[in-house]
């Protein structure tokens, strides 16, 4: 098994196989993503070319990524009978992914003519991630007997939406050859353009405007000598990049410029930028083929996501694979990709929580709205453009009635505020660098923190704070009390205030005076002080060291998960809002009481650890991809490394075994999971690497799978860089020669010092 | 029209028919219910002599009241065919119901033998109200032709029951005659028996004890000369009544002395003592029949269930009417019939609280084990005989799905405790007299006073308490926080207990401070007081005028009833639970800030009432008997007394006219309406009438309707009676010469000293 490839040679033609492999073969640069679609596909085969950042809204249906005009479309026919994977003629079929370079090829040798001849039709297509707009795609195609092929190229206008058509209007055209389809979105009218070249040009094409596409017509004499190739290169830009009037312009420019370079200068500068993200975030594992597989994958679909420096742009929960979950973004990102990215690319890692600081006035606006006298910032369950909250009161639909359920997901999910706040705060005390807190984050954190003083209530007779009415991350049980996880969440955001707070008052102390000032948040802090002191936060029991995921949580029925679901009159019932089958009983959705551990894992003990997972294990239906990496990692410190492993397994492959649920009721919720994918790479770094890299210093303390011979990986800490090699009796760190400082580093539970360019070992 | 009967010639025999004509046509007697079934019906025609305050439960349903066997039961035979009143030989029908005296009459002509002959049975029927273990049926049975009739009477022992049978081993015997049906309730064992006897004596008579029954059978000749009469004198006593081993020899003994005794004295005094509650509780409506006999009709059905002086009983929602709604008590007692009762007889009034007093242990263990918490006394939302909570957290059955749907009825519709609370300090305050208050009304006050302290939480930025997550009087939104009803109903007991504490301190300071160190209560005062001066009731808005009904309601869809019923796909679906259809809209069950506005009238002016009632009217569904009197009664208030008689005569015509819903989802709630006969009560007397009587005196301030020529009822007020006339021009009260005092009346907004025995006569 080459743990760098993916491939496949099923041809199925049934709509799920297609939809399945368009998410596993996608292709992404963080502008945008390229279904692991065909390139003769169309429409019907849920071809998309989703882009970062433009969401549209038609009618009264959700709000949804726009999908641009497929730039990347190829169609042969021979004889007038037109060639498709999909169709009765493959003698054979093989596509694959190569993870190390980002590049899909496919090939595919058909059956034509008469004489049942062989014609291979190969194509090679990456999505540049030097050139962010760019696509290349490179075909070719070879037969075993003289024939005329008749090729149909450039760019189809006929988009696969779930909510459009977002582009109603699609003009076709072909300036000095370069062919041209651009619209304007329904909502915002913003402009969309994909321009495509071709090399060699074709002089001979016919240009054939059908509608609102824009192809190239020519047929062409082979034979098996000569065979055919030629390169597609299509620029996507739209009216987030330059100004509505310069859009078709400037994807022209890209489009020339790119078929001017040639594929080959294109295809070098894309290989070389993918070996650097790989040099910095490969995670070897020796001994365990499928574990290192499944890992590599899973980095690859958080790399190919990654927003570039200074977009703003932040990680869809269903990254770039699709419009599925309104492109937008959730808790996901700051709880389990944002770590990824921490650890190995700092830099994106900081471009996620700008996304946040770009977005806090739509949190404050979500405040004010959504409750009585909310202050402060209230971060949108589903995030998209402005931070406004995309999520609908009515979020999952009922197969049995066709009516959409209440959820209270966007009104009562609370804890989405302070895992924003936790995030910035831990990239400070990760990085060492307090730009970010200076430019928004602090504001982001002190008005989460105000939020949730806006939100708590106060028992006098147990003089305390309580966060009432929440749902926790277990979104099975609505409208809770005192949900552990979230009270937690709360008072570590009010902590973390005044930790700023406290920070800035040592070094900036002016910027704290005119950011309080201009908050109007001086007052307050003593306010936040006590609530800091006071919000209740559940308590492991003193006999059974269980913690009650909600105040009354242990009083509910206590059922299997399996006689649970055994009661469903369908398949995709949805087992929460308010009347769902698990509401009454202890059957949880997802990680909630050990996601909490997990978050806040310096604060129980192994023990601790133990009894809740081992409670709260079998209860738990892993209807979130979710919750399987918190389950992995919390085993991982508690020491019981099969659990570790088996959740690990599970988090890993979620996408490329693809065997996750792909209705909630009836909304449709296939597509990637680079929440699962982040997890996965924590529960191999954190959870059985053992790093710990915080305010403290960075701590290594290996528990390596006995399965496993070789575990090594790079991290980023302060600036620097560190490569890591555990092997079942030893730890290696070699500090990078560039670094900065010296580093006394903690190799299980050895204080070492590691100067720059300097190889250290350690026995554990 | 004859007010005091109602009549029907009706004889369909659909099942729909038959069960309105058996709560129709009901007798009781507050001991017991006698559905107005016919002599021949059995449990198929559901026939049901319900018990008071005797409760039973079986496997996992619910527990609902017990029904004893059928001592009325007869039916007549001739030449082997059976004659009924469901079968083809019958000629006419009529049935009938005499409201003064509360006998009920069937006669009944069957066309029988080959020849066509008529045989015509006429019985009468009544349950004594002087001895309320006493069923009594006199029976006639004449034909215009020879022949023999074969009568079979006695006790049947087929019981009609929900969730039974609730003794399932009966048994019958017929010692010394006398006929006897006994056996034990399933859960506490206890003893309910059935005794009859038959006057004159059927020495011939075969006794059949048919399994369960215990019935005679007798074969008589008859001729048109000489009909054949007899009485049946059957006898109800239960564990309740006396030890276990002395209920058959009591039913016996009860049987035997009424049957000594013949049906003309137990007939006498039976109407006598219905005499004499007329006196005290009949209003003349002239100018109105209509309205004069649905009134009467309304006092009728709460007279029947009225408590008697020592029982401890209270009013189930449905009365006596059968087992539904569990022959449970819910606050329609105390808000709905205690008025009717307090200023009506008191005596009643008195014993309806002392229930709430019995049942103190059972709010308390409700408060404990209900919430995180709670403390004082939670009262059940459906109340049996200890006062634990019958309210199942499923309480409706959706139609669609088979399910049942979580509802928060038990746990969230916390405004119970006040409106009990309300209830005992509004007998104080009418009749001046503290004896209940010493005998554990002030214990329940406090109790409920503290259920508040413990429910509620403190706003610190707000600087007030509020009630949060609950139900108010419209069930289709739960969970809502500062509902004004709810919220209004709490700070007011607080004030109330503030209240007892204080005449306490006055009258019985030493009864206070064994009270207050029984309860250890003492150090909670100040709490009580900080609560009391600082727990949020929304208020109207300035602008406006109008009151949110809780927090976010002004924000939900504003569309039709008929919108939202609309949307229906069963028509027994239920609207609430969480996600019913009216759950996102303002559409509402039943009067919320109306009803507040009606029990707190005193607080709002006429144009707040107003414009509430005119938003709120077109918004309400009425789907409980309870809305359309507060809409009445307020309307009253602001002086529309076309809007107050619309709602007046749905209130009172409720059970007369019988077209409310029977399914709430798929839970049958047919039966009786005595909440809805109690605010036919108060909206004539206090809302047409007028009549306020509180803690400063009598208030009668009249708002004639213009079709009525005259409105005349009796009141007490402190332990005197007054009897009270109104024409359109002039107000007329007599002091009972029997009075212990002088009153000053406000008669129209004028002071007049009314001395016992005195007329006075006010023009407005």
């Amino acid at each position: 098994m080459d743990s760098w490839v993916i491939s496949t040679s099923d041809a199925s033609g049934d709509a799920e196989s297609i939809m399945r492999r368009g998410n596993l073969y996608q292709l992404a640069n963080g502008y945008m993503g390229y279904r692991g679609t065909l390139d003769e596909y169309g429409p019907e085969q849920s071809v998309g070319i989703t882009l970062a950042g433009l969401y549209d809204r038609v009618g009264e249906a959700w709000r949804e990524p726009v999908n641009a005009p497929n730039g990347g479309f190829t169609e042969l026919s021979v004889d007038g009978v037109l060639l498709s994977e999909l169709g009765d003629r493959v003698l054979s079929h093989i596509q694959s992914l190569n993870l190390a370079e980002a590049v899909f090829t496919r090939e595919t040798v058909f059956r034509v003519g008469p004489a049942d001849s062989a014609l291979t039709l190969r194509s090679e297509r990456f999505i540049s991630v030097e050139e962010r707009h760019l696509g290349v795609v490179r075909l070719t195609i070879s037969v075993d007997a003289p024939m005329t092929v008749k090729i149909r190229t450039g760019i189809d206008g006929r988009i696969w939406d779930i909510n459009g058509p977002h582009l109603p209007e699609l003009s076709a055209s072909a300036p000095n050859g370069t062919l041209v389809v651009e619209g304007l979105t329904h909502e915002n009218q913003q402009r969309v353009a994909v321009a495509e070249c071709i090399a060699p040009a074709w002089d001979e094409a016919t240009l054939a405007n059908e509608a609102v596409s824009a192809l190239r017509e020519v047929e062409q004499a082979l034979t098996p000598e000569s065979p055919l190739q030629f390169t597609k290169f299509f620029a996507v830009v739209t009216g987030n990049d330059v100004a509505n009037d310069r859009v078709v312009a400037e994807a022209c420019r890209v489009a020339r410029a790119s078929q001017q370079s040639g594929y080959e200068a294109c295809h070098a500068a894309h290989v070389a930028a993918w070996r650097e993200k790989w040099s910095r975030s490969d995670v070897v594992i020796d001994g365990d083929p499928e574990a290192q597989q499944a890992l590599r994958y899973s980095i690859f679909q958080l790399l190919i996501t990654a927003p570039w420096p200074g977009s703003g742009l932040s990680i869809p929960a269903r990254a770039l694979s699709g419009q599925v979950y309104k492109g937008a973004v959730f808790w996901d990102t700051e709880m389990f990709m944002f770590p990824f990215f921490l650890h190995t690319h700092p830099a994106a890692a900081t471009e996620l929580l700008r996304y946040r600081v770009r977005t806090l006035d739509g949190a404050r606006r979500k405040a004010r709205t959504e409750g009585p006298g909310y202050r402060g910032a209230f971060y949108a369950w589903e995030s998209q453009e402005t931070g406004d909250d995309a999520c609908s009161y009515f979020n999952v639909g009922d197969p049995t009635t066709g009516r959409d359920l209440r959820t209270h997901f966007r009104d009562k999910q609370v804890h989405i505020s302070g895992d924003v706040a936790i995030a910035i705060w831990k990239h400070f005390e990760h990085t060492g660098d307090d730009t970010l807190l200076r430019e928004g984050g602090a504001e982001v954190i002190l008005e989460c923190a105000r939020f949730y003083d806006s939100y708590a209530y106060f028992k006098r007779e147990k003089q305390r704070f309580e966060i009432l009415d929440v749902i926790g991350p277990d979104e099975y049980h609505e409208r809770v009390n005192n949900n552990a996880f979230t009270s937690q969440v709360a008072r570590e955001t009010v902590r973390i205030a005044l930790a700023v707070v406290a920070h800035f008052r040592q070094h900036h102390p002016a910027e704290l005076e005119a950011l309080l000032k201009r908050l109007g948040m001086a007052d307050e802090l003593a306010c936040l002080e006590d609530l800091a002191a006071n919000l209740h936060v559940p308590e492991p029991d003193p006999q059974t060291g269980l913690i009650e995921q909600f105040e009354g949580y242990f009083k509910l029925d206590d059922v299997s998960v399996d006689a649970v679901k055994g009661k469903r009159v369908h398949p995709n019932e949805y087992l929460g809002a308010g009347q769902g089958l698990a509401v009454p009983t202890q059957v949880i959705k997802q990680a909630d009481v050990v996601m909490m551990l997990n978050l806040f894992k310096d604060r129980y003990d192994a023990d601790t650890k133990r009894r809740n997972w081992e409670y709260y294990e079998p209860r738990t239906e892993h209807g979130s991809s979710l919750s399987a990496c918190a389950y992995a990692m919390v085993a991982a410190e508690f020491g019981n490394l099969d659990y570790a492993y088996r959740y690990f397994l599970k988090t890993a492959k979620i996408d490329l075994e693809a065997a996750y649920k792909v209705f909630a009721g009836t909304v449709f919720i296939g597509g990637s999971h680079p929440a699962a994918n982040g997890g996965a790479w924590m529960t191999a770094v954190m959870g059985f690497g053992g790093v710990q890299a915080d305010r403290d210093g960075l701590h290594i303390r290996p528990r390596l799978y006995r399965q496993w011979q070789r575990l090594a990986f790079s991290l980023c800490y302060r600036g620097d860089a560190f490569q890591v090699d555990i092997t079942p009796s030893k730890l290696t760190v070699a500090a990078d020669p560039a670094n900065a400082r010296f580093h006394t580093l903690d190799l299980a539970g050895e204080a070492v010092t590691c100067p720059p360019g300097t190889t250290v070992t350690v026995a554990y």
